[in-house]
């Protein structure tokens, strides 16, 4: 399977780029230069093929995103894939994403390739944490509301939502959940029990794409909003006080008000 | 002082655009082309100079950085030239070091333009917190070392540490400080007395710049380390297991190790 150029053959090396939540422009000038010089991309489920136009024409673009249910591309598989890539073809861009290492498994690749002496090179990207709910008009921190966020994996290796969702509903941190859109009922009771029913939520779906959606309530009412809404995966939620400068929940509260004084 | 363009006013528009954490190159492709098209940028203290080259030579630029000791930029009068400049020239590039909503108050920004009924943008930035680790080889998470990522400011509007730091110290995330670097050892202490003593920490200063310095350790070392080698603002602190993954931390670790078997 393993083609080996031996004539013409360019030096190995990897450069792990993050291509950003979703727009194809919200991409580093930096990962940019990284794919004109590509002679390999490996690229994941939430990459927008649109960011595979920046490399060349031939540079091989292989699709490894493991949301595909194929299990060809365990992450062993995608680790040696890029080895092979690089030894044999030469440049490989890595392309995550977000961030590589925001639940990217960016490090255990770096680490895979030194293991074979391939030079490494990490070029960071915008991470869904942060531009996704700023891009709706919801700021991480705010002054008088947060004074920072937490960002947590809806589902760990194991399959179960993180222990430390139990500790962040016990804070006053802006709580970002990746990838837990599936277990939405299981999250919001969390803060429930710790009598946080009223918490402002927001969950948005396919940020900075042209599938975006968004659903705003608080913890009491964002299960079954999201639910009306077919809200599904890729969707990220966000649970805290600065979820109320979000447009559509001042004018939910308005609404409250107006009824609560009639 | 301000000039009033009637003959040849343009459309007032605002757009706040994340610079990212230094290096000029990790501004997004959608920031590089808002600024192509800006009459006026007002920029920030922490924002590469090379980026201000992306905008025409004859838009207006103006330094506002509020590090300079300068009461004539508070937040208020940022936010007036912004609106000004706006109703003025047309388009107002709000230029920000890292991404505009962490820690950078640009919602307050956005909330004062659409007080005057001007349209606003936004383009997240790389934020420092997640990029200037992974530069260094520390991921904010981790297969096996950390499930979640918190950043929380240093300093508040009080001039105190943030209360929240006190219930990161009792958790499992990663914990990234910005705008901590004066209070290192108040910050340590907090680690210290959680009992975690030995917890990996780093701190870099100037991440991805020039000027980019980086100190590894432990709580109980942290801050002597920071010291001997003359650690100043701007600066970020990552406290937590992932820490042990920079190479450095790896070289310590061996050396100890040795003399304890010695």
């Amino acid at each position: 399977m393993i083609q080996n150029h031996t004539d013409n053959i360019k030096q190995a090396r990897v450069t792990l780029v993050g291509a950003g939540p979703g727009d194809a422009e919200l991409i580093t000038l930096k990962g940019i230069k990284a794919l004109q010089t590509a002679d390999v991309v490996l690229y994941d489920a939430l990459v927008n093929d649109e960011i595979l136009e920046f490399a060349p024409v031939n540079a091989v673009k292989v699709y490894v995103g493991k949301r595909s249910g194929d299990h060809s591309f365990s992450q062993d598989n995608i680790n040696r894939l890029m080895v092979d890539y690089a030894l044999n073809y030469g440049h490989v861009v890595r392309l995550k994403g977000g961030d590589p290492f925001v639940f990217g498994r960016g490090h255990e690749e770096l680490d895979f390739a030194a293991e074979f002496n391939i030079p490494t090179q990490v070029v960071p990207g915008i991470s869904s944490s942060i531009g996704v709910p700023g891009l709706q008009g919801i700021p991480v921190t705010h002054r008088g509301l947060s004074e920072s966020f937490w960002v947590i994996t809806g589902t760990t290796t194991d399959g179960k939502i993180s222990a430390d969702l139990y500790d962040a509903a016990k804070t006053n941190a802006t709580i970002v959940v990746l990838m837990g859109i599936h277990k939405l009922a299981k999250i919001a009771e969390i803060f429930k029990n710790e009598g946080k029913g009223q918490l402002p939520v927001a969950v948005i779906q396919s940020g900075t794409t042209v599938n975006e959606k968004v659903v705003v309530g608080v913890a009491d009412t964002i299960t079954a909003l999201a639910a009306e809404q077919g809200i599904t995966s890729p969707a990220l939620i966000v649970l805290g006080e600065v979820v109320s400068l979000h447009p559509t929940f001042k004018l939910v509260k308005e609404v409250y008000d107006v009824v609560a004084k009639g």
